[in-house]
C-alpha cells in the first residue's frame, strides 16, 4: 500500500512557530510554555509513546522570537537531536528535589526577558502535565515575570491542518475504512465482544495502523448505552447490532469515526435508525463549507434525524479530529464557532432508539475552500449485515 | 488460555477508600479531588479508554467519611453506573460557559464542610487534569473552603499491590512472555522496524492482551541510541541487536519488560553486555525483600555490571508498576526509600556498550515478605539470535 511521507519539513514547523508568534505579539505575551504531548509535538515533531510514562515532565518554551527551547529529561535527548530543534536542554529526570524546575525556569527567564509575561495555555482540552507544587516552586522562581492565560492559541492554529497533516489524518482514515471493511473476518453471532475488539485492533494493525489508541464500542439490541465503553463480557447474539469506534493512529495523527453492523437481519428499528443516520452526516457533509456557523451543522443533523421519524441523542454530534482523537469545536445546538478552511471533522449523529439504547454513526471530512468532502469511506444507508 | 477474573468486588474499593480516609485524617483533610485516569479508576474501577479525549474534565470527589462521589460527563453516566458508585453527578459536557465546575463546587463544599481543607495531588507523578482557567474559577467558587496539598496519598496506597492487583499484572506479564517468545516469526534480517513494531503488537493482541498501549525499541549495531523511541525507517540488518519494550495492559494493569534479540549470531560486545545486564536483574531480584533499601538494588546491579567488566548508563534502573506503566519510586544511587511487601518492581540494568550506544533489560518482580519473586519469564542469559 502507498504511504504518505513520514514527519514534516522543519518549514512546516517554523511556520506553525511564526503564526503562534505573532498571536503571541497580539496578546503581548514574551514566551509561552507547553507540557502536554500534542503541544510539544506539534511544534518540534518530538513523537513517542513515552508520555504514556507518567514519571518525567517535558517542556518547550516559544521566545516571542526565534526557535522553541526544548527543556526535557536527559532520556528524551536522542530523540529530540532528531527533530529540527537546535536548542535542546537537558537534566537528569527523575530528580525528586528539582525535576528540571530550575532549569525550566532560567529558560523562561532568558525568553521572557526582564518583567514579561508567560503565556501557559488556559482553556478548553488544556491542562499542564506537571506537579502542582513543581508548578508554584517554578512561578516563584520566575518572578517578577508572571504566567498569564493564552489566548486559545493551540486551538486555533492546530485547527486549520496543512496539507501534510491531511495527507496523515486521509491515510489514518484509509486504514480504518479496510479494517472495518473486514469486521465480517472476525465477529458473528456467538462471538464474545472482547474477542471482537482485540481482533480488530489486529485488523488495524495488519491494514497499517501504527498503533491504536482508542478503540470503543457496544453491542445490543435495538443499540447501546454509550459509545465509550471497552468490551463487556457478553456474547454477539443474532439481532444484536455492534458499534466499533476507532481512533488508530499513523505518523501521529489520528482518524475517528464509527461503523455499526447487524448481527443476523436487522429489525425494522435499527435498519430505519441507520439510514436517517447515514442520510444525517451526508446532509451536515453538504452544509459545511468556510463561513458555516457550527451550530448549523448540528441542526441540520438534527433535521434529517426527526425528518426520518428518529430521534436525536442528547450531547454534541461531531469535534474536529487531527494530533488527538477529539479536539478543537463541538458540534452542538449553540455557540458561535464558524467553519474555516483547513478543518478536519468528525461528523457525529447520535439517534435513541429506545429507552437507554442509542445508535452512533461518525464520519470524518475535510473542509475545503469549495466545500466538504469525506475522507473517510461513506457507509452505506443500508447497516451491513453479519 | 485461563485468565484471572476481569474487575474488583465493591469490597476492594471500599478498602482503598478506607485506607485513603485514614491518611487524610491524619493530615487534616476534609475531602479530596482527583482528576486522573488512574485516580478515578483507583477508586472507582471506571475503565474506558476514553480519557484518550482531551474534551471534557472528569472529577471524583472523596469526602473524610462515606463513598465517594463521582463529578463526571453525562456521556459517562451509563459506564460509571456499572461501578460500585451510586453517588454519580453528571452534567452535560462540553459546556463552554461551566464545564461541571459549578457542579464539582457544590460536591466539594458539600463533602468539605464549611472550611475545610481539600487535598489535591501535589507531588511526583500527578498533574491536575482540568483547565488552568477552570481550576482557578474552582478556587474561587469553593470559598472559604481551600485546597491543600496531598501527602503522596496515591503513592503510598498504590505502591501496596493487592493479590488481586498482582494476578492482573502477573497475566499481562505472561502474555508479554508469550509474545516475546513469538518474535523469531516476525522479525529477521531485511524486516523493515516499522513492520517490526506493527507485527509484535499484533502478537501482543494475539496472546490476550487488552491493548498494547506502549511499545518502543531500537535497533543497530552494538546498542541502541534510547528506549523510548518508536519505530524509525530502518531496515534490520545481521548484525544489529533489537531490544522492544512493552507495556501491555490487561484489565488495566500494565507489564512493562523488554527483550533484546541479535540479528544473525551476536558479536562479543553484545553477547557479554547482555550477560551482564541478565545477571545484574538476578541479583536485584535475590537483594529484594521488604525492608532493603531501594539505593541498594541500584548499587547491587551496578556492581554486577561493573563485575563483568561493563560500565552501567546513568539514570535511573528501574521502577513500580501496575496501573501506569511506571509508577512509583525510581531505583536509583540516592534517595532513602525502601521495599515494602505487595510491591510491583521493573528491574531495569542498562549498560553503555559504546559511544551513544545502550543495551536496556527489564524484568518485572514481585517483592513478597519472603523475598522477591519474578513474573516475567526470566530472560536467557545469551542473546536469542534471530
Amino acid at each position: 500500500m502507498d504511504s504518505p511521507r513520514r514527519g514534516f519539513p522543519a518549514s512546516e514547523f517554523r511556520e506553525r512557530v511564526r503564526r503562534l508568534q505573532r498571536l503571541m505579539a497580539e496578546s503581548g505575551l514574551a514566551a509561552m510554555l507547553f507540557t502536554t504531548e500534542p503541544e510539544v509535538r506539534y511544534f518540534t515533531g518530538f513523537l513517542t509513546r513515552f508520555w504514556e510514562s507518567p514519571t518525567r515532565p517535558w517542556f518547550l518554551v516559544v521566545p516571542s522570537s526565534g526557535d522553541p527551547v526544548a527543556v526535557i529529561p536527559e532520556i528524551g535527548r536522542p530523540l529530540m537531536e532528531r527533530t529540527w530543534l537546535r536548542d535542546i536542554l537537558t537534566w537528569p529526570s527523575p530528580d525528586p528535589d528539582d525535576d528540571g524546575i530550575s532549569l525550566l525556569a532560567s529558560a523562561l527567564s532568558d525568553a521572557a526577558g526582564q518583567s514579561g509575561a508567560i503565556g501557559i495555555p488556559a482553556g478548553p482540552e488544556t491542562h499542564l502535565r506537571l506537579p502542582r507544587n513543581a508548578f508554584e516552586d517554578l512561578a516563584r522562581k520566575i518572578a517578577p515575570r508572571r504566567f498569564a492565560h493564552d489566548f486559545h492559541a493551540m486551538r486555533s492554529l492546530r485547527s486549520v491542518k496543512s496539507p501534510m497533516e491531511m495527507e496523515k489524518i486521509a491515510h489514518a482514515c484509509e486504514i480504518a475504512g479496510r479494517a472495518f471493511a473486514r469486521v465480517h473476518e472476525i465477529a458473528g453471532a456467538g462471538t464474545a465482544l472482547s474477542e471482537v475488539f482485540r481482533r480488530f485492533q489486529i485488523l488495524c494493525l495488519e491494514e497499517g495502523a501504527d498503533w491504536v489508541p482508542y478503540l470503543a464500542g457496544g453491542a445490543g439490541r435495538e443499540g447501546y448505552a454509550d459509545v465509550i465503553s471497552p468490551a463487556g463480557p457478553q456474547t454477539l447474539e443474532r439481532g444484536d447490532v455492534l458499534m466499533l469506534d476507532t481512533g488508530l493512529v499513523w505518523d501521529g495523527y489520528f482518524c475517528d469515526f464509527d461503523r455499526n453492523y447487524s448481527v443476523g437481519p436487522a429489525g425494522e428499528k435499527v435498519a430505519s435508525a441507520h439510514r436517517s443516520l447515514v442520510l444525517a452526516s451526508g446532509e451536515a457533509l453538504k452544509a459545511a463549507r468556510p463561513g458555516v456557523e457550527v451550530r448549523e451543522l448540528h441542526r441540520v443533523m438534527d433535521r434529517a434525524i426527526r425528518g426520518a421519524g428518529q430521534a436525536t441523542a442528547p450531547g454534541r454530534l461531531g469535534h474536529e479530529i487531527g494530533m488527538q482523537l477529539t479536539e478543537g469545536l463541538s458540534i452542538m445546538d449553540g455557540g458561535d464557532s464558524t467553519l474555516v478552511s483547513g478543518m478536519a471533522l468528525a461528523l457525529e449523529p447520535v439517534v435513541e432508539v429506545a429507552e437507554g439504547k442509542i445508535m452512533a454513526h461518525e464520519e470524518n471530512v475535510f473542509v475545503t475552500g469549495s466545500g466538504a468532502v469525506m475522507v473517510s469511506p461513506e457507509a452505506p444507508s443500508e447497516i451491513p449485515e453479519i
